[in-house]
Protein backbone atom coordinates (compact mmCIF):
# COMPACT_ATOMS: atom_id res chain seq x y z
CA UNK A 1 0.00 0.00 0.00
CA UNK A 2 1.05 3.55 -0.66
CA UNK A 3 0.62 5.21 2.43
CA UNK A 4 -0.34 4.22 5.99
CA UNK A 5 -4.11 3.76 7.03
CA UNK A 6 -6.94 5.95 5.72
CA UNK A 7 -10.27 6.07 7.98
CA UNK A 8 -13.42 8.39 7.04
CA UNK A 9 -15.55 10.05 8.87
CA UNK A 10 -18.82 10.44 7.84
CA UNK A 11 -20.68 13.64 9.47
CA UNK A 12 -24.47 14.33 10.18
CA UNK A 13 -25.97 11.52 9.00
CA UNK A 14 -29.71 11.20 9.20
CA UNK A 15 -31.83 8.36 9.45
CA UNK A 16 -33.97 7.50 6.59
CA UNK A 17 -32.89 10.95 4.79
CA UNK A 18 -29.72 10.23 4.22
CA UNK A 19 -29.51 5.78 4.56
CA UNK A 20 -28.82 5.07 0.82
CA UNK A 21 -25.84 8.39 0.45
CA UNK A 22 -24.36 7.05 3.37
CA UNK A 23 -24.27 3.48 2.62
CA UNK A 24 -23.08 4.58 -0.90
CA UNK A 25 -19.91 6.17 1.26
CA UNK A 26 -19.78 2.90 2.98
CA UNK A 27 -19.50 0.60 -0.02
CA UNK A 28 -17.11 3.18 -2.07
CA UNK A 29 -14.85 3.44 1.07
CA UNK A 30 -14.52 -0.29 1.36
CA UNK A 31 -13.50 -0.73 -2.47
CA UNK A 32 -11.19 2.02 -1.70
CA UNK A 33 -9.14 -0.22 0.70
CA UNK A 34 -10.45 1.92 4.04
CA UNK A 35 -11.47 -0.38 6.81
CA UNK A 36 -13.13 1.72 9.34
CA UNK A 37 -15.97 4.27 8.56
CA UNK A 38 -17.02 6.13 11.86
CA UNK A 39 -20.15 7.83 11.34
CA UNK A 40 -21.71 10.82 13.43
CA UNK A 41 -25.66 12.15 13.62
CA UNK A 42 -27.84 10.04 13.70
CA UNK A 43 -27.29 6.48 15.36
CA UNK A 44 -29.13 4.17 12.69
CA UNK A 45 -29.50 0.39 13.01
CA UNK A 46 -30.72 -0.55 9.84
CA UNK A 47 -27.59 0.82 7.80
CA UNK A 48 -25.19 -1.35 10.15
CA UNK A 49 -27.52 -4.28 9.69
CA UNK A 50 -27.55 -3.50 6.15
CA UNK A 51 -23.49 -2.81 5.97
CA UNK A 52 -22.60 -6.01 8.08
CA UNK A 53 -24.53 -8.17 5.33
CA UNK A 54 -21.99 -6.90 2.34
CA UNK A 55 -18.96 -7.64 4.91
CA UNK A 56 -20.51 -11.14 5.66
CA UNK A 57 -21.04 -11.74 1.92
CA UNK A 58 -18.45 -10.26 0.87
CA UNK A 59 -15.38 -10.28 3.28
CA UNK A 60 -13.37 -7.81 5.40
CA UNK A 61 -12.02 -6.23 6.93
CA UNK A 62 -14.49 -3.40 7.24
CA UNK A 63 -15.58 -1.66 10.65
CA UNK A 64 -18.46 0.91 10.88
CA UNK A 65 -18.76 2.43 14.19
CA UNK A 66 -21.25 5.31 15.43
CA UNK A 67 -19.70 8.79 17.44
CA UNK A 68 -22.03 11.14 18.96
CA UNK A 69 -19.06 13.77 19.08
CA UNK A 70 -17.23 14.32 16.26
CA UNK A 71 -15.78 17.27 17.41
CA UNK A 72 -13.66 14.89 19.64
CA UNK A 73 -13.20 12.57 17.26
CA UNK A 74 -11.19 14.82 14.91
CA UNK A 75 -9.59 16.41 17.85
CA UNK A 76 -8.32 12.86 18.90
CA UNK A 77 -7.30 12.20 15.56
CA UNK A 78 -5.16 15.29 14.70
CA UNK A 79 -2.32 14.03 17.47
CA UNK A 80 -0.87 11.57 15.00
CA UNK A 81 -3.20 11.90 11.84
CA UNK A 82 -3.59 14.83 9.06
CA UNK A 83 -7.25 15.21 9.19
CA UNK A 84 -8.81 16.23 5.29
CA UNK A 85 -11.76 17.61 4.88
CA UNK A 86 -13.44 17.37 1.34
CA UNK A 87 -15.20 20.73 0.46
CA UNK A 88 -16.37 22.30 -2.60
CA UNK A 89 -15.04 25.85 -0.66
CA UNK A 90 -11.66 24.24 0.02
CA UNK A 91 -8.48 24.63 -1.95
CA UNK A 92 -8.51 22.56 -5.57
CA UNK A 93 -7.40 19.09 -5.17
CA UNK A 94 -5.20 19.82 -7.86
CA UNK A 95 -3.36 22.15 -6.37
CA UNK A 96 -3.10 20.77 -2.62
CA UNK A 97 -3.17 16.83 -2.52
CA UNK A 98 0.46 16.89 -2.96
CA UNK A 99 0.95 19.19 0.58
CA UNK A 100 -0.80 16.22 2.54
CA UNK A 101 1.58 14.38 4.39
CA UNK A 102 2.58 10.73 2.72
CA UNK A 103 3.60 8.70 6.57
CA UNK A 104 0.67 9.89 8.14
CA UNK A 105 -2.72 7.89 8.63
CA UNK A 106 -5.01 10.06 7.18
CA UNK A 107 -8.81 11.05 8.63
CA UNK A 108 -11.30 12.01 5.46
CA UNK A 109 -14.35 13.91 6.73
CA UNK A 110 -17.53 13.60 4.66
CA UNK A 111 -20.39 16.17 4.86
CA UNK A 112 -23.30 15.66 4.37
CA UNK A 113 -26.43 18.58 3.57
CA UNK A 114 -24.90 21.07 5.84
CA UNK A 115 -21.43 21.10 7.69
CA UNK A 116 -21.03 22.94 10.73
CA UNK A 117 -17.85 25.63 10.70
CA UNK A 118 -16.37 23.63 12.99
CA UNK A 119 -15.11 20.87 10.51
CA UNK A 120 -13.65 24.22 8.19
CA UNK A 121 -11.74 24.65 11.34
CA UNK A 122 -10.96 21.82 12.68
CA UNK A 123 -9.55 20.05 9.26
CA UNK A 124 -5.79 20.24 8.33
CA UNK A 125 -6.85 20.88 4.49
CA UNK A 126 -10.08 21.88 2.85
CA UNK A 127 -10.21 20.18 -0.54
CA UNK A 128 -12.44 20.38 -3.24
CA UNK A 129 -12.56 17.68 -5.87
CA UNK A 130 -13.71 20.58 -7.95
CA UNK A 131 -15.13 23.79 -6.46
CA UNK A 132 -18.42 23.18 -7.93
CA UNK A 133 -21.78 21.79 -6.77
CA UNK A 134 -20.60 17.73 -6.06
CA UNK A 135 -21.87 14.41 -4.85
CA UNK A 136 -19.37 13.79 -1.86
CA UNK A 137 -19.61 10.72 -2.66
CA UNK A 138 -18.40 10.95 -6.42
CA UNK A 139 -15.58 13.48 -4.46
CA UNK A 140 -15.02 10.80 -1.72
CA UNK A 141 -14.04 8.42 -4.46
CA UNK A 142 -11.94 10.69 -6.70
CA UNK A 143 -9.90 11.55 -3.35
CA UNK A 144 -9.27 8.04 -2.35
CA UNK A 145 -8.13 6.78 -6.12
CA UNK A 146 -6.10 9.80 -6.10
CA UNK A 147 -4.66 9.59 -2.66
CA UNK A 148 -3.75 6.16 -2.80
CA UNK A 149 -2.36 6.86 -6.26
CA UNK A 150 -4.47 4.90 -8.50
CA UNK A 151 -3.77 1.44 -6.15
CA UNK A 152 -6.72 1.67 -3.95
CA UNK A 153 -9.13 -0.37 -5.60
CA UNK A 154 -8.69 -3.56 -3.28
CA UNK A 155 -9.57 -7.38 -4.97
CA UNK A 156 -8.23 -9.18 -1.83
CA UNK A 157 -10.77 -9.28 0.99
CA UNK A 158 -10.94 -11.47 4.18
CA UNK A 159 -13.57 -13.97 5.08
CA UNK A 160 -15.79 -13.35 2.41
CA UNK A 161 -18.44 -15.87 1.07
CA UNK A 162 -18.67 -14.35 -2.64
CA UNK A 163 -16.47 -13.06 -5.38
CA UNK A 164 -16.98 -11.93 -9.04
CA UNK A 165 -15.12 -13.78 -11.73
CA UNK A 166 -15.50 -10.75 -14.00
CA UNK A 167 -16.44 -11.36 -17.61
CA UNK A 168 -16.94 -9.38 -20.93
CA UNK A 169 -20.24 -10.51 -20.87
CA UNK A 170 -23.10 -10.87 -17.92
CA UNK A 171 -22.60 -12.11 -14.75
CA UNK A 172 -20.79 -14.50 -12.54
CA UNK A 173 -20.41 -14.98 -8.91
CA UNK A 174 -18.12 -17.78 -7.09
CA UNK A 175 -19.50 -18.91 -3.85
CA UNK A 176 -17.29 -20.50 -1.23
CA UNK A 177 -15.44 -19.54 2.36
CA UNK A 178 -11.80 -17.72 0.93
CA UNK B 1 -9.64 18.04 -23.38
CA UNK B 2 -7.60 14.69 -23.27
CA UNK B 3 -11.05 13.30 -25.69
CA UNK B 4 -13.80 13.83 -27.46
CA UNK B 5 -17.21 14.16 -26.06
CA UNK B 6 -17.96 11.97 -23.45
CA UNK B 7 -22.02 11.40 -22.28
CA UNK B 8 -23.79 9.87 -19.82
CA UNK B 9 -27.10 7.07 -19.72
CA UNK B 10 -28.35 6.51 -16.66
CA UNK B 11 -30.37 3.62 -16.51
CA UNK B 12 -34.29 2.42 -14.71
CA UNK B 13 -34.28 5.53 -12.72
CA UNK B 14 -37.19 5.36 -10.75
CA UNK B 15 -39.16 8.82 -9.29
CA UNK B 16 -38.83 9.32 -5.38
CA UNK B 17 -36.73 5.79 -4.80
CA UNK B 18 -33.75 7.51 -6.57
CA UNK B 19 -33.92 10.67 -7.38
CA UNK B 20 -31.40 11.57 -5.12
CA UNK B 21 -28.80 8.81 -6.23
CA UNK B 22 -29.29 10.40 -9.73
CA UNK B 23 -28.85 14.08 -8.97
CA UNK B 24 -25.58 12.83 -7.51
CA UNK B 25 -24.51 10.94 -11.15
CA UNK B 26 -25.64 14.10 -12.37
CA UNK B 27 -23.87 16.55 -10.58
CA UNK B 28 -20.32 14.29 -10.80
CA UNK B 29 -21.02 14.00 -14.64
CA UNK B 30 -21.09 17.99 -14.56
CA UNK B 31 -18.33 18.45 -12.52
CA UNK B 32 -16.16 16.18 -14.29
CA UNK B 33 -16.70 17.51 -17.79
CA UNK B 34 -19.85 15.58 -19.33
CA UNK B 35 -22.20 17.83 -20.87
CA UNK B 36 -24.87 15.65 -21.69
CA UNK B 37 -26.79 12.94 -19.18
CA UNK B 38 -29.50 10.74 -20.91
CA UNK B 39 -31.82 9.11 -19.04
CA UNK B 40 -34.18 6.28 -18.74
CA UNK B 41 -36.68 4.64 -16.81
CA UNK B 42 -39.23 6.72 -15.26
CA UNK B 43 -39.15 10.75 -16.04
CA UNK B 44 -39.06 12.66 -13.49
CA UNK B 45 -39.89 16.34 -13.42
CA UNK B 46 -38.84 17.31 -9.99
CA UNK B 47 -35.09 16.07 -10.94
CA UNK B 48 -35.24 18.17 -14.12
CA UNK B 49 -36.20 21.07 -12.61
CA UNK B 50 -33.32 20.49 -9.40
CA UNK B 51 -30.60 19.95 -11.85
CA UNK B 52 -31.57 23.02 -13.77
CA UNK B 53 -31.48 25.17 -10.77
CA UNK B 54 -27.88 23.91 -10.08
CA UNK B 55 -27.11 24.69 -13.98
CA UNK B 56 -28.66 28.35 -13.99
CA UNK B 57 -26.65 29.11 -10.47
CA UNK B 58 -23.35 27.59 -11.41
CA UNK B 59 -23.23 27.17 -15.11
CA UNK B 60 -23.26 24.54 -17.88
CA UNK B 61 -23.17 23.92 -20.66
CA UNK B 62 -25.20 20.94 -18.81
CA UNK B 63 -28.36 18.80 -20.71
CA UNK B 64 -30.59 16.43 -19.16
CA UNK B 65 -32.86 14.66 -21.29
CA UNK B 66 -35.19 11.46 -20.84
CA UNK B 67 -35.53 9.03 -23.74
CA UNK B 68 -37.75 5.91 -22.93
CA UNK B 69 -36.21 3.39 -25.25
CA UNK B 70 -32.52 2.91 -23.98
CA UNK B 71 -31.81 -0.27 -26.33
CA UNK B 72 -32.27 1.87 -29.11
CA UNK B 73 -30.14 4.85 -27.67
CA UNK B 74 -27.43 2.41 -26.74
CA UNK B 75 -27.58 1.06 -30.50
CA UNK B 76 -27.63 4.49 -32.62
CA UNK B 77 -24.70 5.68 -30.78
CA UNK B 78 -22.72 2.39 -30.92
CA UNK B 79 -22.62 3.19 -34.63
CA UNK B 80 -20.05 6.39 -34.04
CA UNK B 81 -18.66 5.82 -30.33
CA UNK B 82 -17.59 3.48 -27.58
CA UNK B 83 -19.94 2.04 -25.68
CA UNK B 84 -18.37 1.52 -21.99
CA UNK B 85 -21.11 0.56 -18.96
CA UNK B 86 -19.68 0.35 -15.20
CA UNK B 87 -20.71 -2.80 -13.79
CA UNK B 88 -19.21 -4.74 -10.96
CA UNK B 89 -19.67 -7.66 -12.62
CA UNK B 90 -17.15 -6.60 -15.63
CA UNK B 91 -13.47 -6.41 -16.05
CA UNK B 92 -11.47 -4.38 -13.62
CA UNK B 93 -10.48 -1.18 -15.04
CA UNK B 94 -7.31 -1.75 -14.14
CA UNK B 95 -7.15 -4.16 -16.78
CA UNK B 96 -9.06 -2.15 -19.67
CA UNK B 97 -9.13 1.32 -19.46
CA UNK B 98 -6.28 2.05 -21.88
CA UNK B 99 -8.39 -0.72 -24.45
CA UNK B 100 -10.94 2.20 -24.68
CA UNK B 101 -10.25 3.81 -28.27
CA UNK B 102 -9.14 7.52 -27.42
CA UNK B 103 -10.11 8.93 -30.43
CA UNK B 104 -13.90 8.33 -30.16
CA UNK B 105 -16.66 9.87 -27.98
CA UNK B 106 -18.01 7.60 -25.37
CA UNK B 107 -21.41 6.40 -24.08
CA UNK B 108 -20.83 5.42 -20.02
CA UNK B 109 -23.94 3.47 -18.85
CA UNK B 110 -24.47 3.71 -15.23
CA UNK B 111 -27.22 1.13 -14.04
CA UNK B 112 -29.44 1.35 -10.98
CA UNK B 113 -30.68 -1.26 -9.09
CA UNK B 114 -30.92 -3.92 -11.51
CA UNK B 115 -29.50 -3.75 -15.03
CA UNK B 116 -30.99 -5.94 -17.67
CA UNK B 117 -28.93 -8.44 -19.50
CA UNK B 118 -29.14 -6.42 -22.75
CA UNK B 119 -26.84 -4.03 -21.66
CA UNK B 120 -24.31 -6.22 -20.93
CA UNK B 121 -24.67 -7.28 -24.70
CA UNK B 122 -24.87 -3.67 -26.37
CA UNK B 123 -21.97 -2.80 -24.22
CA UNK B 124 -18.33 -2.46 -26.11
CA UNK B 125 -16.82 -2.87 -22.99
CA UNK B 126 -18.61 -3.85 -19.66
CA UNK B 127 -16.56 -2.09 -16.95
CA UNK B 128 -15.51 -2.74 -13.22
CA UNK B 129 -14.42 -0.13 -10.85
CA UNK B 130 -13.07 -2.64 -8.71
CA UNK B 131 -14.85 -6.35 -8.95
CA UNK B 132 -17.03 -5.56 -5.09
CA UNK B 133 -20.41 -4.39 -4.71
CA UNK B 134 -19.99 -0.58 -4.81
CA UNK B 135 -21.58 2.92 -5.68
CA UNK B 136 -22.59 3.66 -9.00
CA UNK B 137 -22.22 7.20 -8.27
CA UNK B 138 -18.27 6.49 -6.81
CA UNK B 139 -17.52 4.05 -10.05
CA UNK B 140 -19.07 6.61 -12.69
CA UNK B 141 -16.48 9.25 -10.81
CA UNK B 142 -13.05 7.27 -10.97
CA UNK B 143 -13.74 5.80 -14.39
CA UNK B 144 -14.64 9.71 -15.46
CA UNK B 145 -11.51 11.01 -13.62
CA UNK B 146 -9.13 8.41 -14.88
CA UNK B 147 -10.62 8.38 -18.78
CA UNK B 148 -9.89 12.26 -18.57
CA UNK B 149 -6.15 11.73 -17.79
CA UNK B 150 -7.08 13.62 -13.76
CA UNK B 151 -7.95 16.87 -16.28
CA UNK B 152 -11.62 16.42 -16.00
CA UNK B 153 -12.38 18.61 -13.06
CA UNK B 154 -14.00 21.30 -15.24
CA UNK B 155 -13.13 24.80 -13.58
CA UNK B 156 -14.64 27.23 -16.30
CA UNK B 157 -18.55 27.27 -16.77
CA UNK B 158 -20.88 29.24 -18.90
CA UNK B 159 -23.05 31.77 -17.72
CA UNK B 160 -23.15 30.79 -13.98
CA UNK B 161 -24.67 33.33 -11.50
CA UNK B 162 -22.56 32.08 -8.27
CA UNK B 163 -18.73 30.56 -7.77
CA UNK B 164 -16.66 29.20 -5.52
CA UNK B 165 -13.42 31.66 -4.00
CA UNK B 166 -11.67 28.58 -2.50
CA UNK B 167 -10.46 29.20 0.74
CA UNK B 168 -8.33 26.96 3.17
CA UNK B 169 -10.47 27.70 6.20
CA UNK B 170 -14.64 28.83 5.27
CA UNK B 171 -16.51 29.21 2.62
CA UNK B 172 -16.86 32.27 -0.22
CA UNK B 173 -18.68 32.38 -2.78
CA UNK B 174 -18.75 35.48 -5.69
CA UNK B 175 -21.92 36.20 -7.11
CA UNK B 176 -22.64 37.89 -10.68
CA UNK B 177 -22.83 36.66 -13.91
CA UNK B 178 -19.71 35.48 -15.65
Amino acid sequence: MVRPEVSVLRLGHRVDRDERATMHVLLASRALSVSEVIYSGQRDANLEKRIQGVVDRWGGPFEVTYERNWRSIIQNWKESSVVCHLTMYGININECLHKVPKEKPVLVLVGSQKVHKDAFQLADYNIAVGNQPHSEIAALAIFLDRLFEGKGLKTEFEKGRMRVAPREKGKKVIFGVL
